[in-house]
């Protein structure tokens, strides 16, 4: 392990006590009513999750010298958006998932009803966390941005539409600009917002460093997916923790099928590059995230 | 029909166009990606709805002086997450219904993977829609005020957690608080948050006032439900518009299985003569609030 990945792993691991810790207190107490749904809300959220979003919502305030404890609620915020999505994605009539990291998907677990209603008051919840959150520096008017970056990057013109592209994609051949518009706003919308949200906790934030650090999001976003399709085609099954070749087998259009898999490298390498460069104005506090940019599109799972 | 039948009337039909042409800038065009979700969002929330919630919206504005155009942001927030639990309800994995006012539910129209996305996607538009509105009058933190407001009943410790209650308790006898409890999150919550978010739009708003609207809110919820209950039994099923006893049927707890026909009459007036009391500070700009509240308790469906 190099020094790097040591420093990125030290610090993947503290953000994700870090928002672990914050999430147990937002999230409602089991002896709430209705308890078996709290149950499953905290089933569900606590599952395992990497926190790879609020590791970005931490990551981006320590380049811009924000204590952690500032950005609780912005990392819970994200991550509970992407939980609530993630239970309504295993659904029988979408996904269809009956495990995930190895557990019980919500539906399965508890069941149908439970997972939707579930859902539907994580979403909720990640605003709620937002509004009420009294550790976020500066007025209103900085929440209610942070509250409007959450609520573009969520929905139908943001996660949820790339949700609702994807299904309409099935059994379609895509081109490589549809693949990439797809996955820009899937995953790509939730990843810049982990960015954005961070830094409009700054007071008197520098619309110039608000671009490159967008810029810089929107790279590592796409370069993840890139090298996810190609570890699906290259990776063995152990070591991708998933059936290797499962994307290609359901004939869903990846970037190696579409460019080739030397050209869809290039690309991965060019986009840490762009990730790299749009973090120039920084010194060594952006350490973390030009390392995770190389973690990216270097990791083997 | 009485005067005060024509002017609620009329008030109702007003509301009703004004929050549809508001839905109608707000909800995302249908020549906007993905297509598809933003047809199936609109074939959702244009569906014949009674919009009763943006009726209580404006009527409180009425009573405190504020402009229809003002709330026009508010009142399309509540219908939005009304339209969105009802997408949700009908889902076959909970009520499984497959018409709604004579039209098929967004699942039969479209299919289920998208009605799950619609109902996602409508919650984050009602915040989003709370948040751009550049209509509302007052500072930042008073636009805060009003998404938490919302937030609060909509979330699981409001309407998602009345329908979790609604059903764990099936097949299981309810008392008549577990039956109140369970009616004050699932509709009640959003009929409070109404006529509050409405109030919370007004500068510097006397905590009295809102209080006396907030009881008569709660009052007017709670009545709702007793007379839903009381027509289920008593009504017949071509002036009810569904099948007469079918709640009783389905061996679902109701007022008069609980308390006995009379008594829950009783109760119902009662709840009209407090919500009626609690408008006692206002004069005649409050009287579709108060006709509201006598047609609930005399309507015949």
């Amino acid at each position: 392990m190099t020094q790097a990945e040591m420093s990125l792993n030290t610090f993947m691991t503290r953000s994700r006590e870090q928002v672990d810790s914050a999430l147990e207190r937002w999230l409602p107490k089991t002896d709430q009513q209705p308890q078996r749904l709290h149950e499953a809300m905290r089933y569900t959220v606590f599952n395992g999750g990497k926190r790879i979003r609020p590791f970005l919502v931490y990551a981006t305030g320590q380049a811009l010298g924000i204590p952690m404890k500032t950005l609780d609620g912005a990392a819970c915020a994200v991550e509970l958006i992407h939980a609530y999505s993630l239970v309504h994605d295993d659904l029988p009539a979408m996904d269809d998932d009956d495990l995930r990291r190895g557990k019980p998907t919500c539906h399965v677990a508890y069941d149908e009803a439970t997972a939707i209603l579930v859902g539907d008051a994580l979403q909720t919840l990640a605003f709620q966390v937002l509004i009420d959150d009294t550790d976020l520096p500066g007025n209103a008017q900085g929440k209610l941005k942070m509250i409007q970056a959450l609520a573009n990057a969520s929905g139908s013109r943001g996660m949820v539409g790339g949700q609702a592209i994807d299904l309409d994609s099935v059994g379609r051949q895509l081109s490589l600009e549809q693949l990439e518009t797809m996955h820009m706003h899937k995953t790509g919308a939730l990843i810049r917002c982990s960015v954005c949200i961070a830094a409009l906790a700054t007071l008197n934030l520098n619309p110039k460093t608000l671009h490159n650090l967008d810029t810089y999001a929107q790279s590592i976003g796409l370069a993840f997916q890139i090298q996810d399709d190609i570890l699906d085609e290259e990776s063995n099954t152990e070591a991708l923790g998933k059936t290797q070749g499962k994307d290609r087998d359901n004939n869903k259009p990846t970037y190696p099928s579409l460019m080739g898999m030397d050209n869809a490298k290039q690309k991965a390498q060019q986009l840490h590059a762009k990730a790299t460069e749009a973090l120039s104005q920084f010194g060594h506090e952006a350490n973390v995230l030009r390392e995770l940019s190389r973690y990216i599109i270097e990791r083997h799972n």
